[in-house]
């Protein structure tokens, strides 16, 4: 008899039926006793009549095989004929992950990473991820973008800034790419005009805070023949229209595990120049203490301003200041770029912007920000061979989840998170 | 005006267009000149009356802009009115890439990454390697796999064998993974039964060959509920069928400019006992040297024997000597395990297999291999709180793009290669 999944058995009413899958919880009433069995599409409770069936001995969370007959009681059951151990437990789980929440921290959770992801609303979050990812490449894919393979082990220190990881390469040193930046650019320039990927980066930063990772996924595009960073946030607004979209309609049951409320996105999400936003926060929230650039605290309460002004959960904060921005990064010529953050529910989500390409520009800028165009070579040497305008963006993968879902820290989102003391499991 | 594509220009017969793109030709011929305009779809000629519109100066690979009346004389042509350049080439570029065939070595090409991908055949082969990874992902979320993103930067060393390249992970030494396959193990018995992940893997081989890198892109899934090996091998036979029908639907163009001709799958690929593999290749090409394995050319000779016997371009050995397997391998308790290689036109592009699920079996297996299972604690416990039957596999990105279109060299399938010498571009 071929397996029936949980969420099949629906079509086999009155018929006899095998299950396979997990042992998630055993009760005993006198001479019935019932068993919730747990696959990767739900979980359906199984009537064992004990006096025919000996269940003493077996195991939570042992992998078993049921046959029975599917019967509609309150709710589709199966009325066990036999159960055979496929996989035994060889020891008492470490946590209990058979209640509505799991009653441990953190760190236990992640502890026991793969018992934890077995419960339900930690296992939900991972396939909204796995749905955002998915609905990330189709929405690219329809519009033309070719997904790349960049390296992550580079050759070159940072972009300017941020701290790498080094890495022995046989007899040289090496780095783990902190972003597909240089190379996303480089593929535009190839003549793919559009691309995108998605792939592990790299961040040696020393601070331990909720929303950092040291190895995070990053949803990255980059587009030519751009006029200038509106036509980035264009298509990001289509973008996360169409992955919101593909979350509600494929993770329904996933959702209402998580009682996750998605938001909205009308036709267009609201913009603010960034100057404007530091003087909102300085004349509503009394907050002075910024100048040229915004913190975490500027980002949740703007965020706040907007979901109390525009019923936006999302706000496009741009003109960044040159100083804050990386090198490659186009200016407006008043001090100010073609930048933008995307801030949803008062975490920015999303670094984009358009990007210089004009080569005597791009190597001027880096001596304007104390870098050496030498040590960018490979890089810039493109930039001499015609390279369209052109501009793009990146995602956190892990914190557009985490916001979307409204996990409180961002390993929650991270299947094996990396962070200043985790490299395990 | 907006930017029509080239490959749309057939829709704007006798109409005014705007094009944009990279000059990849330019001919002078009396009083008219042809400029090819060059963009992500494809290639234009452009009829310039030079006594209204002065290309002289114009550089080969310039970015430009042209608008012009579209007709049809033997291909479409644009009639020029106007063309601005929007990004200028600064200098002579060092190699020709407008010619039928880039005529430099492989090493030139690499150094010139960014042009060389702008020749068409070179362009052409990244095109299918993207689709060949979109099919893989496509194929499997439609068989209710979910995909997956797991670490990269690993605590533990090498599954046993080969090489790693060590990291210093802040106080910590950590590892870069060489295959995500304890952790796509690990998703298995968290729940989610079907995973898969597109992702790099490292592997720190000293050899320099035609046929490895040291950083690639795995392909790889893991289901679970089983019964052996074989189910493994009949879903990659639908899911290389899938692959292949995609990029003939997708790629035509791209196939033609590479003259690449595809496989063809019947409903089964042939299969093949090692041993018996083995026996052949003694008793038809009077190949002596393996025991208990194959190498790279008794590959190449099985491959042909396959090819003219079963007109096959792909064969699957399997049971592979317990030997030569790693630890997780399912034994079929004579020696042999449960596993297999898929050799496509001579060479192995997947590894495959059954993988223990019991506990103890697995621990003893690593003490039969020498390794200390102290050293995979995180693995390990995994199993024992019930892991399914089950099994994978992994198809190197590169190396099935390369053997798909005929490359010789498995560098010219990697966008950016790292290799035992390179780092850059």
């Amino acid at each position: 008899m071929n397996r029936t999944l949980v969420e099949e058995l629906n079509n086999k009413l009155g018929e006899i039926a095998k299950v396979q899958g997990w042992v998630q919880r055993i009760r005993k009433l006198g001479k019935i006793a019932f068993i919730i069995l747990r696959d990767r599409s739900g979980s359906v409770q199984c009537v064992v009549n004990t006096k025919n069936i000996d269940i003493n001995g077996l195991k939570l969370e042992s992998v078993v095989e049921i046959t029975g007959k599917v019967a509609l009681e309150k709710n589709i059951e199966i009325q066990l004929i036999s159960l055979d151990i496929i996989s035994e437990v060889e020891e008492n789980i470490p946590i209990e992950i058979n209640k509505d929440k799991i009653q441990a921290n953190l760190d236990t959770v992640l502890n026991n990473r793969v018992l934890s992801l077995r419960h339900k609303t930690i296992n939900s979050v991972f396939k909204i991820e796995a749905c955002l990812a998915e609905a990330f490449e189709e929405f690219l894919i329809e519009h033309d973008f070719t997904q790349i393979f960049t390296p992550k082990i580079v050759a070159g220190g940072a972009e300017g800034g941020t701290e790498v990881f080094e890495l022995k390469y046989f007899e040289q040193k090496a780095y783990l790419a902190q972003s597909p930046q240089f190379y996303k650019q480089m593929m535009v320039g190839a003549g793919y005009e559009r691309v995108f990927e998605i792939g592990h980066v790299y961040r040696a930063e020393e601070h331990n805070t909720n929303r950092h990772l040291n190895e995070y996924v990053s949803l990255d595009f980059e587009m030519a023949f751009i006029e200038d960073e509106n036509n980035i946030i264009d298509i990001e607004t289509e973008l996360l229209k169409s992955m919101i979209e593909k979350v509600k309609s494929k993770c329904q049951k996933e959702l209402e595990i998580l009682a996750a409320e998605l938001p909205e996105i009308k036709d267009k999400i609201p913009s603010m120049q960034l100057p404007e936003a530091i003087k909102i926060l300085r004349d509503v929230y009394g907050k002075d203490d910024l100048v040229k650039d915004i913190d975490p605290e500027g980002e949740r309460l703007i965020s706040k301003y907007v979901k109390d002004k525009y019923n936006s959960d999302f706000v496009f904060l741009t003109h960044y200041s040159a100083e804050k921005r990386p090198m490659y990064t186009m200016p407006t010529g008043d001090g100010l770029t073609h930048s933008f953050d995307l801030i949803f529910r008062g975490v920015e989500i999303t670094t984009g912007g358009q990007r210089i390409h004009s080569y005597e520009m791009l190597k001027r800028n880096m001596e304007v920000k104390g870098l050496n165009p030498e040590d960018f070579q490979d890089y810039l040497q493109v930039f001499k061979y015609g390279m369209p305008p052109h501009g793009g963006l990146a995602i956190g993968l892990e914190r557009l989840t985490a916001q979307l879902l409204g996990l409180k820290n961002i390993r929650e989102a991270a299947l094996f998170p990396r962070d200043r003391e985790r490299i395990t499991p």
